[in-house]
């Protein structure tokens, strides 16, 4: 199978779709289209990071107007069949997701509002301590807060998705362990691999897999071995890896491709507005922006290369096919619906529900 | 026909739905109860007056919490759809609507926003000048605003039902040329039959007619001859006179029904923040509070008398069943839904519709 091919197969003419676990560009019309040129068929991108509720509203009526603007290239995505319609109509699914739930302030009730508005994905933590978890680079994680017991159970009813990319160790695996339903981190690789604070032990590998989490492996520089200079073959040698680890059916690509971006937004990203110092997170003072993308890697049309490298590296097809998009599909077709269920003509599955407890 | 039959009729049995157009309750478990026991279908409720955005959607939350807990008696109405759901599954569909466009603030992108969050009407005014139109109760009438128009345009794109209930003369005339789809006037009645700043004249209403709008009749004592003592007959004729104006097809029930609200509510409808006096609307200094109910029509077991006072009033089976809830019906089918479309599988609408431009 040529490199051409098996782009192919990954890039929507098979029948895997092509989805990337996360985004956070600077948008316009020239991503949107490469977009299409990579046969992406389905992105979760970053919405909001410290923006309260308010703020975040007027991203996404930002996102309304681009999907006005562009309804040949980008539809929003609100359940998994979106993105068997996005195929069949050539455009790419756009899922909302949130880094921090600052979106939510302190307010449980605005989980139902935000997931109605279309978010799919929130994690529980950025760097930081917030009022559900600890941030991957607090001294102390004290793991899951009393009200970050009760807004899991919320996303869970609701069908938002927990995303743990930028918790501690201690609050991915209680999230893990208190959730319901299956646990994403749409951005990290593993830290056997790159020991850097925001890639993931075994243990958070292992207990994700368990329960049926999703892992998408992170193209983001400071989380591969190497940085920039990381080999085709070095990150698809490491995918190989974490699939004996975890099991080929629960990983994916989360790209965390944040192209076209100014520093000025890493800096936003990093300080929000917790601090008026200057805080470099993964980058240091002589590193403070964005780092350069590996060569093989730098926009949407890109994706065929790791199924390529993939194949290379001994992957079969189907293992493949799941890893560029199969996955990330069956994990958001079981993800995004209420577990109450709207009611329907066949009955009201909440009220069942309720009966049977 | 008996009475009971004919509320049978109009109350679900039958295969009109019963629909009321508007109503303001102090909502309970007690009053969703009611609403089963006299078989509505479905209510358009006012969530919100004089809210905000963030508050708009703080009262969201609270109906949030309701559907959650009485899921066998009430359920989230989105479309027409919806209420033939609600009628199959024993339940009465809530639409939402707002009074005022203060929770759209100055901000065109909300109007989507607050579609997406379940908005199916919005007054562009209450009695006062809006950002958007003037008031039913302003000195001057100065028509729709630059804004309005843009708004206008954007709740027809939407799907956001304009309603002009509280605006003035003018204003509704304008709205009612400027619009590409159908208005509502979703509770008020003629002021031919009651001299009431808040009742519209035979102008209003032909012209509403003629561009298939829909006149809900109020069942508020101050927009009734005689007030409180109006008597179910005089209702009833006065709403067949309003059929040979407008035309059978139109009308509609909005009883304003305010159930079990204390009065600081009515002073909250009347003044919210922009006096810091006190503004008796439709009341006076004698009479401050919402005045008693008609002893024919209390609670939304009442429809019935409605339906068995029209039959006394000359009106045919199939009119009754249409002013019951039939005609809010075909209304709700035609006035719910973006003119883009949601893209299926048969294309993306708004394309088409741009290219053809």
């Amino acid at each position: 199978m040529s490199t051409h091919e098996l782009a192919g197969v990954a890039a929507g003419s098979g029948k895997a779709p092509l989805i990337d676990g996360l985004q956070y560009a600077n948008w316009s019309e020239k991503i949107f289209r490469q977009m299409r040129e990579g046969g992406v068929d389905a992105v979760h991108v970053t919405i909001t990071y410290h923006e309260n509720f308010r703020e975040t509203v007027l991203n996404i009526e930002r996102w309304n107007r681009w999907f006005e603007q562009f309804p040949e290239l980008i539809m929003q995505g609100r359940t998994a069949g979106d993105i068997a319609l996005a195929r069949k109509t050539g455009r790419t699914a756009i899922f909302f997701g949130s880094q921090n739930p600052s979106c939510m302030e302190d307010d449980i009730g605005l989980v139902e509002i935000l997931h109605t508005l279309g978010l799919r994905f929130m994690q529980l933590t950025y760097n930081n301590q917030s009022l559900l978890a600890s941030g991957c680079y607090e001294a102390v994680d004290s793991g899951i807060t009393r009200m970050g017991r009760e807004v899991i159970a919320e996303m869970n009813r609701v069908g938002l998705v927990i995303d743990m990319s930028h918790s501690g160790e201690r609050s991915t695996l209680e999230a893990i362990e208190l959730s319901a339903r299956p646990v994403a981190i749409t951005h990290a690789n593993p830290a056997s691999w790159h020991a850097a604070g925001r890639n993931k032990s075994d243990a958070v590998l292992q207990a994700l897999a368990s329960t049926g989490g999703m892992l998408g492996f992170s193209l983001y520089p400071h989380h591969l071995q190497h940085g920039s200079a990381c080999t085709l073959q070095g990150y698809c040698d490491m995918i190989c890896r974490t699939a004996e680890l975890m099991s080929p059916d629960c990983i994916g690509i989360g790209s965390d491709l944040c192209q076209d971006q100014p520093d000025s937004v890493v800096e936003w990203m990093r300080t929000g507005r917790w601090t008026k110092s200057i805080d470099f997170g993964e980058g240091s003072a002589s590193e403070p922006g964005f780092p350069d993308m590996p060569d093989w890697f730098s926009d949407n049309r890109h994706f065929g290369q790791i199924a390529s490298g993939l194949k290379n590296a001994g992957m079969s097809d189907s293992d493949i096919a799941g890893v560029m998009g199969g996955n990330w599909q069956r994990f958001y077709a079981e993800s995004f619906t209420s577990t109450e269920g709207y009611p329907t003509e066949q009955g009201i599955p909440g009220i069942q529900q309720r009966q049977q407890q």
